[in-house]
């Protein structure tokens, strides 16, 4: 089976261990360990007896419990999709009629699927790793460079980073570029006093789109959500691209059951700050190990280890999978990835880190 | 709320009837109203636990099942999507970079859709709705205009007419043009003795796709899950432009638990023939109707009365929601569309229609 270019392949992690998918303790995938939320379940529970009619292509209601989120935006700008990954290949497509893209790197492998699908022609634009200036997104900035030809596409916080920038960072590209998309699809995990999102700027820029996903902070990503804010011209072109139905309703009724949950919103704001920087001590004791401060519910870790050897002891000694980066040409075997789970589970990584570890006296 | 250009809008149609969607009774969707398969359910519900992590990108467990139904094909010729409507995305893209499509007239909406994403050159190719010749797709064939240039996408049984092509009639077209598409979404309601599909000469064309639809005759519309049966290549390329994770869990699961539920397929095609032939008496017994033989789930009917009168008048008294036929330019008023439902239903439906068009008279 082939080495996969995502986190969360439990299929092909099974193999390797030898072990039933649902063995696996996955750190691969950077998934909320504390849902899905009940009130999810019960909802896709009580709508299984609707499975026989099509989804409201308009998905009305939908959108009506989305805006509840982002008060101050019409349902009009938020399209919902077969998670955010479908929506990022309809702005791969707009972003390919631009001259050129840039893509900060290293970069989420499925942007330069969604832009080489429509022949986009990506310029790479590195980011600083050794982190001295967290709030810029480039080590060279392409305002030099940037016009009303060019696209900008970034995620914030940034994967596999974790690095948030500030709001302000990002503002100035806007004025610089013809699109810029921002993947937030961890911004959820930011309690609102530190979230940095972009959504409450859209309706003054229609040349920017904001991707959400919902099925990190909510851990349904078998269930495919995520949405897309934007001018509700470009979103309606992007409903005549695409099929109508392109959310399934069980997904759709698990939205509109979360979306005001604030008793699981803040318990996992609760359960992240603290559970990460123990994690992130965790590692950093650990030798060989240094782990980059991170602001999303996920850590890089640069290790002189090479990762995809860690990645196989692990899966075969503890059947514990952690994300490898050479899906990631700037990374490679250097780093590795590893979602922030629950204390206790972090204590099994860091105790099966740790024997591989000394036993192997540095590399 | 804008007439919807598909069946089974159910939330435009409780706002018309002034009602809640979940009492309408729809014969504007083709769907099995025998199903879902207690099988679907279960293995959804038992599925509930598995949504915090993601889809197997690569489908293997999936696809197996799907040859299943197809003991010819290896799996690598099967491509899940979500919904056959999402794989008609990418058959669209294909057909639109050659100079032409023909496509066979009335045709589903979704048809122009995709295909116009990509600026393809659309032609028409009417049928003949007298139906004096079941078995030939075109009243003017377009062989002979055809090269190698040019691509045919139609369906078969063909929707709205029902009208089944014998496979003999398709297989000169194999030869005759440079991609064609068959939509076999309502194939699976004709019994193993009488189905046409091409999916056996699918090994033989590389130049042919295949569409295929689960959630009609499963009764899963909302679930959303479709596959596309084409060379392996093909199919790969399609994997490269769409997201990873086209297909929710649930759908996965669900499809697995159906395949070879013998017991389900065959009540279904129990139910339909002699339900579908009483439907087909009851309607051309009413003033003013003519419902034309069908070999799918579904009956157009030809009707001296506006079909969207009808419909507006069927859904105020009556809570029962036709198809209209408007967004079939070559049919407009003079047509609409049912499907076949049980026999219980399908008297609502007979009996709401006598009441309407005994009482005007003609029109």
């Amino acid at each position: 089976m082939k080495r996969p270019t995502h986190g969360g392949n439990l299929a092909w992690a099974a193999a390797v261990a030898g072990c039933s998918p649902s063995l696996i303790l996955d750190f691969s995938a950077s998934i909320n360990p504390l849902g899905p939320p009940k009130r999810a379940i019960a909802a896709i529970a009580e709508a299984l007896g609707t499975l026989s009619a099509y989804p409201d292509p308009n998905y009305h209601a939908l959108r009506d419990s989305l805006s509840q989120l982002h008060p101050s935006i019409p349902p009009e700008w938020i399209l919902p999709g077969n998670g955010s990954a479908e929506l990022l290949t309809w702005a791969g497509r707009e972003l390919s009629v631009l001259e050129k893209t840039y893509v900060v790197t290293p970069a989420f492998s499925d942007y330069r699927r969604a832009l080489q699908a429509f022949n986009g022609n990506i310029i790479g634009c590195p980011l600083d790793l050794s982190v001295e200036n967290l709030n810029c997104p480039f080590i060279t900035p392409p305002r030099l460079e940037a016009d009303q030809g060019s696209g900008l596409l970034l995620n914030n916080p940034h994967n596999p980073t974790g690095q948030l920038f500030d709001r302000e960072a990002i503002v100035p590209y806007l004025e610089q570029f013809a699109l810029v998309v921002v993947d937030e699809a961890f911004m959820d995990f930011l309690p609102p006093g530190r979230e940095q999102s972009l959504i409450p700027l859209i309706q003054d820029y229609p040349n920017l789109v904001i991707l959400r996903s919902l099925t990190k902070f909510y851990s349904l990503p078998g269930l495919r959500l995520g949405y897309a804010v934007a001018h509700p011209e470009r979103l309606q072109r992007w409903q005549q691209w695409r099929d109508p139905w392109s959310v399934n309703t069980l997904a759709a009724v698990a939205a509109r059951a979360v979306v005001d949950d604030t008793a699981f919103q803040q318990q996992t704001w609760d359960w992240l700050a603290p559970t990460r920087s123990q994690l992130f001590q965790g590692l950093a004791a650990l030798p060989g190990l240094q782990p980059l401060p991170g602001s999303a519910n996920f850590l890089l870790v640069q290790t002189e280890y090479p990762s995809s050897q860690l990645q196989r002891q692990l899966l075969t000694h503890d059947q514990v999978l952690i994300r490898d980066c050479l899906s990631f040409p700037e990374l490679g075997d250097r780093y590795f990835r590893v979602a922030v789970r629950t204390m206790a589970e972090n204590q099994r990584l860091l105790a099966g880190l740790a024997v591989i570890l000394s036993s192997s006296n540095g590399v």
